[in-house]
């Protein structure tokens, strides 16, 4: 895929300022607050019953993450996604830890059974867990998945219906008939908490400018790889690694974006 | 005002170290308890119905934030505030996204009919809303008021009753009667998660020193700001501005802080 | 005793990466993850009722800390403290505030006397009031103790049955026994929000790894303290400490740990 297009959807982003509404977990909600301003977009966290359905309705995404979930969290996540199927709003679902537990694993399957969701947005192991392809997960880690793994991405985006953006040292995005590999990013992303969930929102972001979620998600997780690698070059550790990163990623140009996306449809 | 006056009272917040009670959000959590340890106060984060009474009788102010409100938690805001007014220990209402959802605009009614507040700390947007001027609020961005600032500001202290901290490009302070003016800060303040938080906890500090808290407030928002324009100076993206910003806090000098206050009467 | 012995256990950790399982407060969450990840073992928090018997029984070692405590958390703290205390996994208990309010101090009594605690890490008012040595707290900052720190220590390693780590300029280790004083450490460690959070995260860690939680306590805290000590040569505040300490404490060298961890037994 030319680079000219995650830069235009890049560039949309920066120019709308999508609301991006998360409903998400409590270990990284500030990095993916502020990723969402860094990329460009707007965010909003929100998960009271009685507001998530009207703050819902004046964003360009809803994120759903259930990285420390609970059974009141995730009532909130089915009343904002039924309220952003009816308006359109394109929905992404980090399935943060499916596999570790059983609670984790049936909410994702409740998430994606009672909602449309746009882009399930996982690592392997997770992906592999919920498209039946014996994925791996210790925690939050994945420990990978039985065979394949654009097979595995592939299988998961048929089954659920959803395009399947699964993060890992080369990013497999598809819808079940179209394979985007992304191979963007740096090591360094791995050595730090929440990458997986900022991936989420900066998907999050490109998915509401844009109709091709495949072609989006691609793009966003481009994005993000190149600020990692560009941010990568200078720092000592994972924090001057974390400091680089967001200031990459706010200050990713579309010309640098454009020339090293690096995403083959295969 | 002469910076006198904010630098006597940043010497005071240093010397007494005031304990600043939050009940806050879950997005800026962190950034508001280290934001409070930088200006010299000390944080305590405490929200259970079980404990926010007793703890509250320690503190030299309360900060209350709605950035992620639920119903539990404007119960123990409710719990808290009522012991505040009790003890004289002047309580900040930061009334995040009123205006984006019902629920967020009447539990900011809510708390300013049923507790005396101090300081209500909001963007424009909020500010108006809660003046009925009509404001604007997307997200927890203020979209603008409609007509003058400072007009909407002072109706909304003169109906609540409350000091109006109104921050902006320029921040706008009044009790009603008296307007202070603050043109300290920068843009980069803007491309932060978090900044209005944080300006609450600092107001809350400055207020647990004061007997005057338009005085107290516009001093405040002068020393963050002007902890902002240093910080700025060699940022090179949102992130190592966070972290100058911060150092740039903890390190303001009085003497610095008395020639760059920037505060006009009005 | 020998620094090499903190840097056996460190590489340990690094090699065996045990996953531990937090169950912790809303502030510190993201730098307790983060600096579980920079010590070389892996984070996982999760707290609902539903998975938390599950997540632990894949854990190296239970770190609970009360810093925002809520009864429902509390109910979850003993449901994976017990099955952690069935499978032999150590448990870690960090009683923020305790004697700050009666519910701190009451709920760290009860996880106390409900749970097998390995290791039970506090500052010195916190420790001090589970004693029953006249300890005091504001907030969550301890104002220190009546009488003797290191008697304090014992007392409360006694009267627990735990080991005891409190931190402080010098941090106290015992098992009512043994006792070691650990020198490690910068004063800068106290001018940032968590770092005691963080001290029980890479308790936690060690303990994961070893059979003497004596040993592997004060380990871990001349890791940490001997990151802060590199980290504050070049800090110019207390956010540029931050980025530093965890970078420092990520490419912390067995050889760097080994000369100059300053652990004295008494």
């Amino acid at each position: 895929m030319s680079g000219t297009i995650p830069a235009g959807l890049l560039a949309a982003v920066r120019e709308k300022r999508p609301l991006v509404h998360h409903i998400t977990n409590s270990v990284t909600i500030n990095d993916c607050a502020n990723i969402t301003i860094c990329i460009g977009a707007a965010p909003v966290m929100a998960e009271a019953p009685e507001e998530v359905a009207e703050m819902v309705a004046a964003a360009g995404a809803l994120v759903l993450n259930i990285g420390t979930l609970s059974a009141e969290q995730v009532e909130a996540m089915l009343i904002a996604g039924r309220r952003a199927n009816e308006l359109g709003i394109p929905v992404v679902l980090d399935p943060v830890g499916a596999g570790a537990t059983r609670f984790r694993t049936e909410t994702a399957r409740r998430l994606l059974d009672a909602l449309d969701i746009a882009v399930l947005k996982g690592n392997a192991g997770e992906i592999g867990v919920l498209a039946g392809a014996g994925g791996s997960v210790r925690g939050v880690d994945s420990c990978g998945v039985a065979g394949d793994l654009v097979e595995a991405a592939v299988e998961c985006a048929r089954t659920t219906g959803t395009v399947v953006a699964m993060t890992g040292e080369i990013d497999v995005v598809t819808d079940g008939k179209r394979v985007f590999l992304v191979r963007n990013g740096d090591p360094a992303m791995d050595r730090l908490s929440g990458t997986g969930c900022m991936a989420a929102s900066v998907t999050g972001a490109f998915a509401a400018v844009a109709d091709d979620y495949a072609v989006s998600s691609a793009s966003a997780l481009a994005a993000l790889g190149r600020a990692g690698e560009r941010a990568a070059a200078g720092a000592r550790g994972p924090y001057s690694f974390r400091t680089a990163f967001f200031d990459e990623l706010a200050g990713l140009s579309l010309d640098d974006l454009s020339r090293h996306a690096r995403i083959e449809e295969r």
